[in-house]
């Protein structure tokens, strides 16, 4: 199994726990709990497969994945009882699949020969579109915009960390590592101590209440 | 014409038309009743011929759907007067809209070779995404979650059910026909007597109000 | 550079300055800034792209179009103070937009042999879904089917009439000309005079209130 395929095996899964438990706290039954995980583990990938062009999808070509999240959906109700204890580390999953699958789709678009920041904007879409859709499919506002998390920005940092470590010969393993590790940190980081950047503001202008 | 093709053509259809209703129910005007008309009838095929990678999609390659829907939105004033006296059956269209795209997608999907439940996947996409479309261009919070009409899952017994009996030798137009009048008797009896899933709730561990 | 080529570029400059006045306007921080100037400046030409078959997607293929509309977002903050006095000119980035979309997406529907209809349709949705996209990233309902500015309809007139010209033999770059001047006078007079037209009502009965 190359690093690759371990990594978006991984994402699927914690991606799909991560919908999960958005789902439940809104009061879905098993279906709609299903077709949240199923939007959060694949809507980033399928965008980024359907943008380059690679087919089969990869959630047709690989079938077993939809049947492990529709499995994780049906034992949801108790794998949540086992989960309750590690509630605080909620934000984990969210990160973790997020920094793997922005990885993998900066990977999948260099290897398809777009340039670097291609690649980025692709990395970025493939990580953070499962989660608006998860967002949206909950009738929650998306979290993608809302300054504190940083959460594109932690993903576009990591993807252009990976790409610069394997322009400097650095192995693919090592490289994907170093990323995903620096994308958990960050954003957590970011969580934790409640990080933002500045809303931009016009410059050279005296404030005044636009519309 | 093949049962597939006469199917198309009806779901396409059923699904303007309760595009149509949807839309002048928000007073929107013409223009608006035909986007909305045109989502609703092209929204789930269109993911569907996406994923699998179809060409050209099937409102491109048959470019007389688009017209059929375009005609009978600039005639849906009148239709309308006439369609007043069967409005307590207005779930039906809904409905067969819905069992038709759930069958032609697994139908299709199970024709370029994918596995079993990835087929019933892409039919309850194809079935479900242009209602929820529909849904998002009104301004409605998307049904399908909603436990309620359990829209997504009368949509998958429904595809399984047309698998299996395909799987025993059963003529394809048998199948159909089978799979539709079940998906619709499911969907109008979950309407009538308000069946629903239960919410999945954590097992296992006391009950304690989390966000 | 061929006539629609430059449009395209023009198209992108002009709609991903719609995109930051949009988020600007919501306090957004530059990374949110840039995600909706890319999605008003690509989503409409992404699914003309993805509907059509054509790869590699425009931006894809075009890779210094990301790159200028990242630097554009990047120099927000130092442009508003200037567009400042601009403002009131604000709905001409959005109605150009729309009008040079719209006419490229008719044009490359035109040239991969879809019919006439199937061509104006999908320079519709090429002009149109960026800023549906927008507002939806801003949290904003979409204003595309609110009756009064007419955008749909505005790009669905202009496109007919491009193809109409070229029919006639009028030189391709003079059937854009007289198509976008007119897209975007129809859609500022709808603006300024607050055109809109009639909301669908049901013929031949008598009013009532229903659901």
């Amino acid at each position: 199994m190359t690093p690759l395929i371990f990594i978006e095996l991984t994402a699927v899964i914690v991606s799909a726990i991560y919908g999960i438990l958005l789902a439940v706290r809104k009061g879905m039954d098993v279906m709609g709990v299903f077709t949240v995980a199923f939007a959060v583990a694949f809507g980033g990938g399928t965008l980024r497969d359907l943008f380059l062009d690679r087919t089969p999808l990869f959630w047709i070509g690989n079938p077993h994945y939809p049947v492990i999240v529709f499995v994780i959906s049906l034992l949801s109700g108790f794998l949540l009882g086992h989960l309750r204890r590690i509630r605080p580390l909620l934000p984990l999953p969210d990160a973790l699949g997020m920094a793997l699958f922005t990885l993998t789709g900066t990977a999948y678009a260099s290897e398809a020969g777009t340039g670097a920041f291609v690649a980025v904007m692709l990395g970025v879409i493939t990580g953070t579109f499962g989660g608006v859709l998860g967002d949206l499919l909950c009738n929650e506002l998306p979290s993608l915009f809302v300054p504190s998390p940083l959460n594109a920005t932690c993903g576009f940092a990591g993807a252009w960390l990976y790409l610069g470590l394997l322009h400097f010969s650095v192995p693919e393993r090592y490289a994907l590592g170093v990323g995903i590790v620096v994308i958990v940190a960050l954003r957590l980081a970011a969580i934790r101590w409640n990080w933002s950047l500045p809303a931009v503001r016009e410059k050279g202008g005296r404030d005044h209440s636009g519309t």
